[in-house]
Order: C-alpha cells, then structure tokens, then sequence
C-alpha cells in the first residue's frame, strides 16, 4: 500500500538515513519542510552543499577546516610545543570551549577498536606521527574515555615514548557538579587512584 | 569566539531550526553529513528540493500530493459519500494505515485555538464546507482528542447541522492494549460515558 507521493516517501529514507532520526521523526521533518516557506527548505538544501563542498580536513591536525591549514593551525598566538588528540572535530571544539588549553590539535578521526575492524592505520596516527619533532614537548592524549579511547591512548603513547616526547592523559575522576553517591564504580575507582594532595 | 567554519555554522543554524532538533543534535547530523560521502548529502539535500517542488495541496481535500487531485481523490474504488476531516496529512496516513476508512478526506492543515491567534479563517473549514452537497452522507470529525480539536470538531459540526448531514466523531476511550489503572481520569470518563452494550 502506497500512502506517501514518491518524492515525500524519498525525502522520509534521506531524513531516515541521519543518526538518531528514526522513521516517526523523518516522518515529521518532511511534513515540517513540505508544510513551511519554500525558502527555509532552500536554505537548508543549500546549507548542506555549501558545508559538503568548501569544509575539508586540514592538512596539518586532520580538523574540519573552511581554509587550509585551519585557523587554529595557523594561529600565532598559539603554543607550538603541544599537540592535543582528539578523536573528533566534536572534541577540538569541546576542548576549545575549556578556555585552558592554547597548544595544537591532532583529530584522529576515529579510535581503534578491533570489535568494529578499525585498525591504527584506519585512523590519522601517522600523520601524528610526523609531526612530532624536537620542537614538540607534549602530547596530550585526550581520547574519549573508553575502551576503544583507553586502547589508542596506550598504543599512542608507546610509539611517542621511544621519541622521547612527554605523553599525558586526561584525569579521570568525578565530573564537577556529580553526586559521589551516584557514580558508577569505576569512574570512582579511577578518582581514588588520580587523588591529589591538597 | 568562533568555534566554527562558517558554511558549518550555517548548516547547524539551518539543521537546528528543524522542529524537535536542538542545537546538539543539529551539531552531531551536521558533522555526520561532513564526515560521509558526497553523494549521501546531496541526495539529501536533493530530495528537499525535489519533494518541495513536486508536492502541492490536493485541490479537492487540501492534502499533500504529487498529482493533483491527490491519488485518494480520484480513487473510484472510494465511496463519495463520507469525508472523514482531519487536521493534518499524516492524521491521513494514519487513517489510511487502519485500513477500515474508504471514504473522501478533508485536511484542514490546523484546529481553531484562538491561544494561538489560528480561528476558523485560518484552517480549511470553508473549502470543507463547498464539498458539503446533497451527495455526502457523513462527516466524520477526527480533529485531535484534545482542547483544539474539540473546539474545532464542535465550530465544524455546528455550520454543518443546518445543512442536514450527519456529523460524527471518532469514539473517545481505553487505547487497545493499554491498562485501566495507569489511563488518566479524562480518557476513563470518557470510557465510561461512551460505554456500549455487549
């Protein structure tokens, strides 16, 4: 039975085809365009071109970039002796949102995780690689914290090591704000084995 | 601070003005879009623009269509004489998912709620009321069960009393495969008013 017009049911399987958009809320985002200005559904099919074709990866740290290499690369401002990696461009803006850190950014693209066939050369480690020199004194590690996270920093850190580069992690421990009551034994665990004198 | 290349900072802004589609989420399909392939964001963005162009209003029962009349309007195997009104199309592809309606449709594309400033000039109750001749039998009313739909069903059933048609409302109770005790003393009352004899 045939309850959508042919180019409504195929704007529902592209909608459908996004992460986390099921077919209920496909379903209502193609009513929501249809049913609105024809601009505002212009707007957003132009959007996705514009964005699709002039951001592409920086040459330098791999980050989704407007110009190449990207203006965090080419910041003078910044410190050139610390590289920080991520495994997305998520987490460069989520880093930058700290305020706190002022070096680098390497974006992995990825972690390694066997379980999914991802491999170290499936994700940006030799581009890592080469840009770590003499000049580079730090490397922080920041990959989500994970399995997958926790098997890329450790594989990471032991590649830079021979370098002789200083290679760091993230703390982990209570998030700011939690309830100690609340949080999952691990994460406590780690936070008693990371504490700090005061 | 500018955390974002431009052409993606738009594409988030055009992604997040999507109903039910926050600022994180438009984040996440935006860089879902950027991290796949070419072809899958185009035909995305392709298929708003072809279904915005070929979906037009039905201009006997207001619906969306890609032929006008719509497919359910020029379906001789449907009776004449019964409209069921709704107040949108996918209340139209609800109905038509049940299988038991073979009627006419009227979309109003709205319900009266004067809260929002929408009266009965601003939903399609005067194009219902032109379709309303000797031939229709029955009016099923199945606006929404709630505040605007009821207001709207009672504005509808009173201009087309005097013209002697029948008007009906879909049945108010207990949804099937629900539970007694946890259903809201409103749908119970109603249950209970609506009782029929077994």
């Amino acid at each position: 039975m045939r309850y959508y017009a042919k180019p409504l049911a195929n704007l529902i399987g592209e909608l459908s085809k996004l992460p986390g958009i099921g077919t209920r809320t496909a379903q209502r985002l193609a009513f929501h365009l249809l049913e609105g200005d024809y601009s505002d559904a212009k707007a957003l099919a132009d959007a996705i071109i514009d964005a699709k074709e002039k951001i592409t990866y920086c040459s330098i740290c791999s980050n989704l970039t407007e110009t190449d290499p990207c203006y965090l690369c080419t910041d003078l401002t910044r410190e050139k002796n610390t590289i920080c990696v991520v495994e997305s461009p998520r987490d460069v803006i989520a880093m930058e949102k700290t305020g706190e850190f002022k070096g680098q950014y390497h974006v992995l693209h990825g972690a390694i995780s066997p379980m999914d066939g991802i491999g170290p050369d499936d994700i940006r480690i030799k581009e890592l690689l080469s840009r770590v020199n003499d000049q580079i004194l730090e490397v922080i590690i920041a990959t989500d914290p994970n399995v997958e996270g926790e098997a890329t920093a450790m594989y990471i850190s032991r590649l830079l090591k021979p370098l002789g580069v200083k290679c760091t992690r993230l703390a982990a421990g209570l998030p700011v704000g939690g309830d100690l009551e609340y949080t999952d034994e691990v994460t406590l665990s780690k936070a008693l084995e990371g504490r700090r004198e005061i």
